[in-house]
C-alpha cells in the first residue's frame, strides 16, 4: 500500500527498516533550488530531503497549492483522514514507530483545534512531528475573513517550535527548522500562508542538522547510583527511551544488583514487551495502587521519567505521589539519552550482575462469556510476533499486560496525554511506519468515538489493523472517578452522563459504513476465531468484544 | 423527551414556548445561597436561574461534581454527547433558536480544543453560550500532570469572556457574569477548578442585568438614509438580527422605494423564510458570484452586517469585495439592534412602502434519478411548516434557496463560521430548543464525519431531526477551489486527496450504529417516499442521497 517510492528527489522510501531518520542523512543531496517551483514544492522536497516522507493531511482551501504540487513531489506519500485529530494522532504513532517525525496538513485554526487533543499527547510524550498548518494569504489577514483566528495562540499551547513563514524563498529554511524541531521530540508548527504556498520562487534547504540529545550529567549518574547502593528503599522509575529493550535490560540488571524497585512510568510511550525482553512493572494509574507501589521509598530515581503525580486532583490527597521524606533523583530528563544513562549506572551498580528476561509463556485460551480476564487471555494467546499494540482500552484493558507478559516481542504504545480519541489514529500511523507488522488497536467504546473516521483512513490504505473494540456501553472509567472525588452515591440525572446505552452503539455497523469487515462477539471462542481470521486476512478488520463494564 | 420540569429550585423550563431569557427574568427569586451547597451545586443553580437550564456535555475526571449536581437541580437539562465538537455545535444551535444561551460542559484543554471549531462557527455568528471547563484542582496545577494544558490561552482564541473561578463562593457571581457575556453575544468560558467544584460554601448568584444592546447613532442612520436616495447605485447588506421577518420586511421596503439592492450576509445566523415573509438574496460565497452582485455599487450600507470580504484569497485579486470607490456605511453592527435600525431607516426612506412577501408555491415533485436540483426540489416540495433546516449541504445545497423560496414558513441556519462539522450538532440543539417543530439538516458528507456522533445524541435524546445526507463522495468544494486558487491541471495522487471514494462511506450503516433508522435513496420518487416516512415517525431519522457531484 505503499508508494512507489522515487529516486529523482529523495532517497528515503516508507520502509522503516531501510529509512534511516533525515537527521542523520545530512549528507544526502538536496534538491537544487528551483526559480520556478513554488512555496509548496520547496515545502515538500525539504520534507522530504529531511526525511519526513508521510503527511497525513485534512486539507481546505488555503492548502490546494500543497495538495497540487504532492504530483510533482512522489517522494512524499499523502494519507488522507477524514478529520484533523486523526492526522495528528496518526503522526504520533508513526514516529513513536519509525522513529522519523511525520508531517500532518491542517486547515487553519478551526483546523488545528480540531487536532489539538492529539498535539497534545504528542507533546506529552515527547514525541516529534511537523505540523503544517495553511493560513489565509498574508494580504487576506486585515479583512478578518470568516474563518480567520489566532492560530499562533492555539499551536503555542501544543508546540515547542511555532512559526509563520514569511515567502516562498524562507519556506525551504523554515521547515528544515521546523524538522530539527521534530527531531528533538517538539510539536513543530509551521503556518503556511496561503501566498506563501503559491508564490513562485520557491527555495528547497538541506536537512537539519542533527539536534544535540540531552545526556546525564556524570554527578547525576554518581548521585543516583549512590542512592540504589545506600541499602535504603529506593524506586528506579524509568521512561522515555529506556523502555526499549537495551534500556530495560540495563535497569533490571540495577534492580537485580540493587534491590531497588523497579517502574515504568504509568503511559510511556513506547515499551517494548514480550519474550526475551526484561520485564518491568508499570506504575499504576489509580491511585491506590500507585501509593502502594511507591509506599515506603526512601529514594525514586528517575530515569528518562517525569518524577511521579496523580493523574487527577482528589479531595484532601496530596497530588504528588512522591513519600514524604523521600528524596529524588532525577539522572535525564524524557527526551535524553535514558538507556544510555541506565547503561552506565548499570556498570556501576550491577557490573557482574545479568538482565532476567521474561519467558516465553502464554494464557490458555479461555471459554465461555467475555469479561475482562477472558478477553485479555485470548489476546495473550494469540497476540502475533512483532505486533505493534495500540492500547487505549482503559478500564476495559486491565488484564492486558499480565495476559501478554510472556508473548512474543512486541511494542506496546500508550496514552501518554490522557485525551481521549488517540488509539485508532495512532494506529494508523503504526501501520503507516511498519506495514510488515500487524498492529492490534485495542480500543475502548467511549474513547473511540471521538476520531471514529480513523477506520475509514484504515480501509483506504488497506493497513494490517486488528481493532479489538471493547463495547461495554459505558465511561465505565467515569464511574470509578466518582467514588474517587468523594461521590458516594449518584442520582439517574448523573449516571445517564456516564452510560453509552440507549441506544447502544454498534460498532460492527459503524466499521462497515466506513469500509472495514467487521463482527461482534460475545464469547472467548468466538473472539478467538474472529481474531485469527483478522490475522489472517489482508487489511484492516474490527472484532467487536461485548464485555460487561468493570464498574457497574 | 425532555426533562420533567421542577418548580423546586427555579421556574425555568425546557419549553421555549413558556420561557423567558434569563436577562429578562431578573426578579425572579434567586436560589437561597447555601452554606451546605458545594460549588457545583452553586454553579447550576446560578445558570438555571438565569434562564440556562440546558447543558450540553462531555465531561471527565474533572467535571465529575457537576454530574453529580445535576441530580440535586432537576431544572438543568444535561445532554450527553459523545464529542466536544457535537456538544459546542449543539449550544450554538440552541441559542439560534431559544434565544437565549446553553451551557457545555468540557474536559479540560484536549476537551476545549475539541470543542474549538464549532465554539469558532458560534464567535463568527455572534452567538452567545456558556461554555464551562473543568480543571484540574487549583493545588494540582503545580505537578503538571499529563492532561494539563494553556486552558486560558485556548479559550482565549474563540471566547469574548474567560474567567478562572477562584472559589465556591465566588462561582455564582462568575457564572451571572459569564451569562451576561453570553447574553452580549459571546462564548463567555467558565474555567471550573476541580476543588471549587467540590469545595463547601458555594453561593448561587441572582441572574445578571440586561445586556446594553448596541442602537444605531441618529447620525449613521441619515447618512445611509442620503446614501439610500441619492439615486447611486446602492447595495444595502443585512445581517444580525435584521434577517429574521421584521428585519426583512423593513429592509423590503427600504429597497422597494430606493431601488436599492437588498441582500443578506454569505451565511446568516438565522434567516426567517418562506410564504409570507419578505426574501432577500444572499450574497455569494463564489467570488464571481459576489462581484457580481455588488459590481457598480457607489454605497454599500451595512445594517447588522459587516463589510463583505472574500472567504479566501486567491491570486492576484483583492480579497475586500467593496467595489473600488465605493463608500461603506456602517448603520450598527453585526450583535447590534439591526432590525431596529432598518425600521428606522424604512421610516425615513419609504414611509408610504409596504413590504413584498413571498408568494405560497412549491416545485412540482421530480422524478428520476437524483442531482442537484432535484434534491432541492423535493426538499422545496416536501419542507414541513415550522421547519428549522440547519443547512451544511455545501455544494449539494446550491439549488436549495431557490427551490425552498415559497415553502411554508421557516428558519435557516447557516455555517457562519466556515469550520466544517457543525450541521449535525447545531441540529442536535435547535431540536432541543424547539421540540415542537421539526428540524431537518441538510448535511454534505465530507463535512459530516467531523461530528458524525451528533447522530447518537439525536437517538439517544429522541430529536425530530431529519438528516438528508448528501452522498457525492468527495470534498467536491475543494476540486472548485483548486481551480479558483490557480491549479489547472492536477494529477491522481492530488485528487486522492479531495476524494471520499475507496471505500464509499455508507451513511446508513453508520447512522443504524448509532441508533438512528436510516435508508439510501437515488431517485426522487424514494427521496419523496423516505422524507415522508421520517415525517410521520417521531424521533431522528436519516435519508442518505446519492447525488453526483457538482464538480467531478
Amino acid at each position: 500500500m505503499t508508494d512507489t517510492v522515487s529516486g529523482t528527489t529523495s532517497d528515503t522510501t516508507n520502509d522503516p527498516t531501510t529509512a534511516t531518520p533525515g537527521a542523520q542523512r545530512r549528507n544526502a543531496a538536496p534538491a537544487a533550488p528551483d526559480a520556478t517551483a513554488n512555496g509548496a514544492h520547496a515545502l515538500l522536497h525539504t520534507l522530504v530531503d529531511s526525511g519526513v516522507d508521510v503527511c497525513f493531511a485534512n486539507p481546505g482551501t488555503s492548502e490546494m497549492h500543497f495538495v497540487a504540487a504532492l504530483d510533482g513531489v512522489p517522494a512524499m506519500r499523502g494519507v488522507l483522514t477524514l478529520f484533523e485529530g486523526v492526522a495528528t494522532g496518526a503522526a504520533d504513532g508513526y514516529a513513536r514507530m519509525a522513529e522519523r517525525p511525520a508531517a500532518t496538513l491542517l486547515h487553519l485554526g478551526p483546523g488545528l483545534g480540531n487536532g489539538l487533543a492529539n498535539l497534545h499527547n504528542a507533546r506529552r510524550a515527547g514525541v516529534g512531528l511537523v505540523n503544517v498548518i495553511g493560513d489565509h494569504g498574508t494580504d487576506h489577514v486585515r479583512l478578518d475573513a470568516p474563518l480567520q483566528s489566532d492560530i499562533a495562540a492555539i499551536a503555542g499551547s501544543v508546540s515547542g517550535w511555532v512559526r509563520s513563514t514569511s515567502s516562498p524563498e524562507r519556506v525551504g529554511a523554515d521547515a528544515a527548522d521546523a524538522v530539527a524541531a521534530a527531531h528533538a521530540g517538539q510539536v513543530a508548527t509551521l503556518v503556511l500562508p496561503a501566498d506563501v504556498s503559491w508564490g513562485d520562487g520557491g527555495r528547497a534547504a538541506a536537512a537539519p542538522a542533527p539536534s544535540p540529545r540531552e545526556h546525564a550529567r556524570p554527578d547525576a549518574v554518581r548521585a543516583a547510583a549512590d542512592a540504589l547502593t545506600s541499602r535504603e528503599p529506593c524506586v528506579l522509575l524509568i521512561g522515555g527511551d529506556a523502555t526499549r529493550a537495551a534500556g530495560l535490560a540495563a535497569a533490571d540488571r540495577i534492580a537485580a544488583a540493587t534491590g531497588a524497585k523497579l517502574l515504568v512510568e504509568t503511559f510511556p510511550t513506547r515499551l517494548e514487551r514480550g519474550a526475551g525482553v526484561a520485564q518491568a512493572g508499570r506504575l499504576g494509574y489509580a491511585r491506590d495502587v500507585a501509593d502502594h507501589q511507591l509506599g515506603g521509598a526512601q529514594h525514586v530515581v528517575l530515569v528518562g521519567a517525569r518524577s511521579p503525580v496523580a493523574f487527577f486532583a482528589y479531595p484532601d490527597r496530596d497530588g504528588d505521589l512522591v513519600p514524604p521524606g523521600a528524596r529524588v533523583h532525577p539522572v535525564v530528563g524524557r527526551g535524553g539519552a535514558a538507556a544510555d544513562a541506565l547503561a552506565e549506572l548499570a556498570d556501576l551498580v550491577a557490573p557482574g550482575t545479568t538482565a532476567r528476561t521474561a519467558p516465553a509463556a502464554r494464557p490458555e485460551l479461555p471459554t465461555g462469556p467475555l469479561d475482562v480476564g477472558s478477553t485479555a487471555a485470548v489476546i495473550g494467546a494469540l497476540l502475533p510476533e512483532g505486533a505493534i499494540v495500540v492500547d487505549e482500552a482503559v478500564t476495559s484493558g486491565l488484564g492486558l499486560p499480565a495476559a501478554t507478559a510472556g508473548a512474543p516481542r512486541h511494542d506496546w504504545l500508550t496514552l501518554t496525554g490522557g485525551a481521549i480519541g488517540w488509539g485508532l489514529p495512532a494506529a494508523t500511523g503504526a501501520a503507516v511506519a511498519c506495514p510488515d507488522r500487524p498492529v492490534w488497536a485495542l480500543q475502548a467504546d467511549g474513547s473511540a468515538m471521538y476520531t471514529i473516521s480513523a477506520l475509514w483512513t484504515h480501509a483506504r490504505e488497506g493497513l494490517d489493523i486488528t481493532t479489538v473494540l471493547f463495547n461495554n456501553s459505558a465511561y465505565a472509567i467515569l464511574r470509578g472517578e466518582l467514588a474517587q472525588v468523594g461521590v458516594s452515591g449518584y442520582g439517574e440525572r448523573a449516571r445517564r452522563l456516564l452510560d453509552l446505552g440507549g441506544p447502544e452503539l454498534d460498532f460492527t455497523a459503524l466499521a462497515r459504513g466506513m469500509g472495514v469487515p467487521a463482527v461482534r462477539v460475545r464469547t472467548a471462542e468466538e473472539l478467538a476465531d474472529a481474531l485469527r481470521r483478522a490475522g489472517a486476512e489482508p487489511g484492516p478488520h474490527l472484532v467487536e468484544a461485548m464485555v460487561p463494564p468493570l464498574v457497574a
